[in-house]
């Protein structure tokens, strides 16, 4: 409900920041980068200046933005000079080497890796969800793992519907979580497929077959036989919903799809699971969410549909069969908006909206 | 084990049937139709003749077994005459109409549709996982679901290790579930996304967008919120496994991969589950499973791994970490194969193993 009214322009609001923020966006120039500058100008964070980092292969680049044209600089620890907020997406590795000199030259900074997910010092907000977790101390914030974003924002409405009790997904991740590079491979590997003379792109070091063909997500198995993935989203599903015992499996794969996930999911309640028409009254009202649930015309989410979209689409809202105390759902949302850059934003705006940032 | 036995040549077994049978498929010019010249050609059913069988527009058409080009003909009440065994795969409407006409012109019948799987007197036979269902007297004899028999395939094997108390499956279902046309409207969409230039393939009434898509399978949704597929696995898993209590809840999914199917399997068990080296041990030596589970190379069942092979690939097994009672694991299987030609073609060798078919 609070994320409706923060898309809209609020009165005062534009007085309160007249000056405008100093945004900074290191790894400008990848898939979740270029996001950030269209939703810069279609929405209501008040962007004074722009200065997009990349690392030494971008630098010299220029991105529109404004209808200007903006030079990628080189990310360094000089770079944070004046900046107010500093969007980071260029991977936890990057995140850890510069966040620090971001944070030291005086910038709030929105990290949308993993590096710092966990601390407990770190919120992890997803303004639908959890937005009292962001206090006014805070100068790190993190943005989750975008399949727990997608799924905490699909599942948020029906805690008033009871206490969840046990949480089973199952991803159809896409491309895009790989970021562009991911993307055009998909692209590439299809288009070879599908025509002998075209040329087979350069595998990418640990990827099985991408072509018509789908995989178990490509990170590390750890001890207790989940991969990275999987245990990220177990972790930071937890954390976002205050939850930290409820306990939760996933199962992660890879699908040929370009730029959504989308998620099967079994939800467990302490008593009797609410009814179908509850649920959907509930996920009706819910931030953040448009139902897509049409059994007559078989009309549910699709990754297509929830492409470029900023809401999570729900539908299959139905009672689990095998299980009173369960219902189940079946999520798309766009992994480069929701799950990454638009949620960014909006905890931005949260803050402003909060009046802990003032520019 | 019996299968492993099955696919071996039997002493005695080639003199017993020296005449060998006469067999006619039905729905010859399929995707599955293709299959079944392939199968008689490389295992050792003793087909001495072979009728090719379809509709009207597929009539005059030649397809090539052992060398020797046979015509299509018209499928009719009259095109049984002298048959020992129709393998019938053209769709539950054709199987209602012509499945009688065999049965009465003296053939056994080998059903591939749903139009029959369902009736008490008709057994539902994998023969990995219930052989003992095939009787002398059964002379109809149905295929289950695709998603049905990779599921009771990759899960049988571990019935020796406690009583199953509820299973949750999401699956990643393959175009060629609907056939040739479906395969071949995929890489039609998916050419005309890739390059504008190309012409945009016919839709398939009722098929959301399908190239770097994934949607709800596309069968109509019943009373209580599960589309007909989801019920066709429900009930036909519980038909298959003899335990018709057992509860099953099922999500189906149509992904963009050209043929084999995927499912995310949760199952849980009456008591604690087994550990996983016992499940490991458990599915070595099931027949008709290959493990594909090597967490340190990450190593799992693909659909591009499992396409054009007779055994359901089954990895990513592990405790479930929101449930001691259950395991979790992930199966490919060639829906073409063992979802369909394979399935019954192992059937009529089972018979004839039996000795319920002589020729």
């Amino acid at each position: 409900m609070e994320l409706t009214q923060l898309t809209q322009p609020v009165a005062g609001f534009t007085r309160e920041v007249s000056q405008g923020l100093r945004v900074a966006v290191v790894g400008a120039t990848g898939a979740v980068g270029g996001e950030f500058l269209s939703l810069f100008e279609s929405r209501r964070l008040p962007v004074q200046s722009l200065r997009l980092l990349a690392s030494e292969r971008s630098v010299g680049k220029t991105m529109v933005f404004r209808d200007e044209a903006h030079t990628v600089e080189l990310l360094s620890e000089a770079a944070f000079e004046g900046i107010d907020i500093a969007f980071f997406s260029a991977g936890a590795t990057r995140s850890r080497e510069f966040v620090p000199a971001a944070l030291a030259a005086g910038a709030r900074v929105i990290d949308n890796s993993s590096a710092f997910r966990m601390r407990a010092d770190v919120p992890l907000v997803v303004p639908e969800v959890n937005p009292d977790a962001l206090t006014e101390s805070d100068r790190l914030l993190a943005v989750a793992n975008c399949t727990a974003i997608i799924l905490c924002v699909g599942i948020a409405g029906l805690r008033t519907l009871g206490r969840f009790s046990r949480l089973i997904v199952s991803t159809y991740q896409s491309a895009s979580g790989g970021g562009a590079q991911m993307m055009h491979h998909l692209e590439e590997a299809t288009r070879a497929y599908l025509d002998p003379t075209h040329p087979t792109p350069a595998p990418i070091p640990g990827l099985p077959e991408y072509a018509f063909n789908l995989f178990s997500h490509n990170t590390p198995i750890l001890e207790n036989g989940y991969n990275d993935e999987e245990n990220k989203v177990i972790a930071e599903t937890r954390k976002i919903l205050g939850m930290d015992d409820l306990p939760i499996s996933a199962t992660c794969v890879r699908v040929p799809v370009l730029r959504a996930h989308s998620e099967s999911v079994t939800l467990e309640f302490d008593g009797p699971a609410p009814s179908v028409e509850d649920v959907r009254a509930a996920l009706d009202s819910a931030a953040g969410v448009t139902v897509v649930d049409d059994r007559a015309l078989n009309l549910f989410p699709t990754p297509r549909l929830a492409s470029h979209q900023n809401d999570v689409l729900v539908g299959r809202i139905r009672q689990d069969l095998s299980n009173p105390h369960a219902v189940q759902l079946f999520l798309c949302g766009d992994q480069l908006l929701k799950g990454a850059a638009l949620n960014a934003v909006q905890i931005a705006e949260l803050a402003l909206e909060k009046g802990f940032i003032t520019s």
